[in-house]
């Protein structure tokens, strides 16, 4: 189905680190076929027919779930949902016999959203034959936001060596920032981070990227801008600038983006907090792409579908 | 797949005010194949295979989310629940945003029920290509409700023009009876309404009906009569009659029913209140249509997504 | 599909009791085939297309709700679920009204999960065409967990006459404790019961097992123990030996298995307390049959929708 060489040895989907530049591009071709699809007068082909997709939630996500859930059935997979309230969970049951009895059950797929770092790694240890999708593990990642995210850019921007990508907001508490820069360092973007100070991780060396607090200089010359959700449920008081200080200094304003060029894109993971981290004339400007991030949302996740459970080449 | 020679026109399924009598009579005869279809062995066809149907409920109705989500399914299009607990409404989405980023998702089909009068109209403007269907927006309006209420009554009695319907209750509150008002008057029937006083709309006048508080005068004559379920989360201490009080002087009685017209048709739009609106052997009695209703509500609602999102002609 | 002479009369699961042995046998057969299927790449068959099943559920069960789940889908019927949650039940409505409500839309499988002893048999009694399954009524009964508990047995011990089965733990509050007796005694077991004296029934005798407090004794020539849950909410302060008493008397530790025939089964109905009543080495080890138990439940669970509303013979 598609032209590269490479052949998919990927059985889970659980962090970004470690793939190669390679895998990524395969996937954003599958990616596009998938969204071709999308666009089509019958949304499904039976990729999936006769698999089980179980999406256990262990934190509330709606917009994840459906995402998944949607990419799922246009597979023509059959889809359960398995949240946490009121589950086994509640009454003390370990995630290793959650997982068994999930396998067990027949779960050819099971996507997790745990608030635990860690939760789809060993999901995927303990699992002898199911597919493991990360969608989302505590404060560590969240890989197929970054894949979309990868998706989105690429397909507004072409090749994504050289180009430069600004992150804004809390960084610290954003598995979104730490998978998107491990995936755009890997193929070959420059990142730099910008923000409140005291919500900048510790070990910003180690990740390989700059922090500039003037969010204006980090937007110097970026192709792409991409805006974190600021989560008031993380603010502590007096230690973070009140909402009304974040926007001043660091909000996506129109007078912001319209001093930089005039194509950078306007990335965002959403749900959005208009007039906070962003402006609401920008964020339907005509720079946002944070819609296209949506739909490539599911179209990334029907070609991860496909390329780990599908019996893709 | 009909015999009329109106063509349908409606896109979306927001409010009954505006529907014309033909338009009502052209979705009467599609239902009525729909009805057929339900009572096959094999009750399922291919008209909306490969759309996307969200069910985006914002107040909790499990009957209503159920009728839509069978129907949907019936029609074999692929279906997703979106309840606000935990969502990004939660997390402060606009609605806006929240439709948009269903539409990017590629959703065919938006059922919204929500608690703000004019969500689905709102919601209507705002998306390019999906089909939104109301199930009930505020006190404002509860098309599909209305729509099987007038099939139900159709199919018992032919043609309404002239009949006699007799609405008794909580009018103030219920979206419900304000769209029953206007469907069963756009039918050519005239209405009264019944009840306690204080449960009336200011503006009856408005609406081009009656108002008898005394239920014996109003159901004189009456070839229907809709019973409103009484909120008892509406009540507020001292202006409103007890519900011993209700009972007594508005509620369906076996001698109350039994005084009038052999054939009257009892509905109710459920749950019911055995002992409060409606006594129990009413309910349950030769005259109750009230299970019709509810086998009505999965026909028309299978009829109106075949021909908003069917492509029918 | 089987090779025996039995004809399959049974519409409803609603409890075990009343079953003979040779419908035991034919559903065991059935499940086979089910089993077979789950192992396929293509997991699924055209059995109940066109079907509606409904899964009403008024006490949450996550575990209970998938198996059904899974099992109506692999089956290709389309699938509902209702909570009790925000539901009509929350609006006063009674279970008669709900059942008859759901048979109204259509339904032609209701999979019924509920706190009062005899609601699955009631709602058989109020509809009129529909299918009930009974997955678990209070303290009363839970069938589907005794056809897959005797399956699961069945497939690893052959036939079940004379063999012994010992359960262990809390057996007053226990449905699956109650149906297990019933359903091993069937097929022919010997049946004993162990655990704290106060959780036991009063009228052992009117179901033919005896007691034995002390698990040893229990266990001795036993082919099968069968853990219940301690369900901690039970526990009243004082009148029942705390977690540690309770694990160190009854508990399954590695010492108490090994000490019995090396080929005892060792089953649990889910989820599982490690370090309660079960040991974790004992709970992963080699007489464990526990997630061949929740593999079975899908297996059986599909037999019964198969057997009682596919139109098998």
């Amino acid at each position: 189905m598609n032209g590269t060489s490479v052949r998919w040895t990927k059985r889970h989907v659980l962090d970004v680190e470690g793939w190669s530049r390679e895998e990524i591009l395969m996937l954003m071709e599958q990616a596009r076929h998938m969204e071709d699809l999308m666009g089509r007068p019958i949304k499904k082909v039976p990729a999936l027919r006769g698999k089980l997709a179980v999406n256990l939630f262990f934190e509330n996500s709606t917009r994840t779930r459906v995402s998944f859930e949607l990419a799922e059935k246009m597979l023509s997979a059959d889809v359960v949902n398995w949240s946490s309230s009121g589950s086994s969970a509640a009454k003390g049951e370990t995630l290793r016999d959650t997982a068994w009895t999930l396998e067990a059950m027949g779960a050819d797929i099971v996507v997790i959203r745990h608030g635990a770092v860690g939760a789809a790694q060993y999901l995927a240890k303990k699992l002898k034959r199911a597919v493991v999708m990360n969608a989302g593990d505590g404060a560590h990642a969240h890989p197929t936001q970054c894949l979309l995210d990868l998706y989105t850019a690429w397909k507004h921007l072409g090749d994504l060596e050289g180009r430069k990508v600004a992150i804004v907001g809390d960084v610290e508490h954003s598995r979104v920032a730490r998978s998107d820069v491990i995936g755009f360092k890997t193929m070959g973007c420059q990142v730099v981070l910008s923000g409140p100070s005291t919500l900048m991780p510790h070990q910003i060396g180690h990740l390989n990227v700059t922090y500039e607090r003037d969010v204006r200089k980090a937007l110097e010359g970026a192709h792409v801008i991409y805006l974190l959700r600021i989560q008031r449920e993380r603010q502590r008081d007096g230690l973070f600038p009140s909402i009304d200080e974040y926007h001043r200094f660091w909000g996506a304003t129109e007078e912001l983006i319209s001093s930089f060029s005039r194509d950078v894109l306007v990335m965002h993971p959403g749900p959005i907090n208009r007039g906070v981290e962003i402006e609401s004339s920008v964020a339907d400007g005509e720079n946002s792409v944070i819609l296209e991030q949506v739909r490539s949302g599911v179209a990334v996740r029907m070609a991860l579908l496909y390329l780990c459970a599908g019996g893709a080449a």
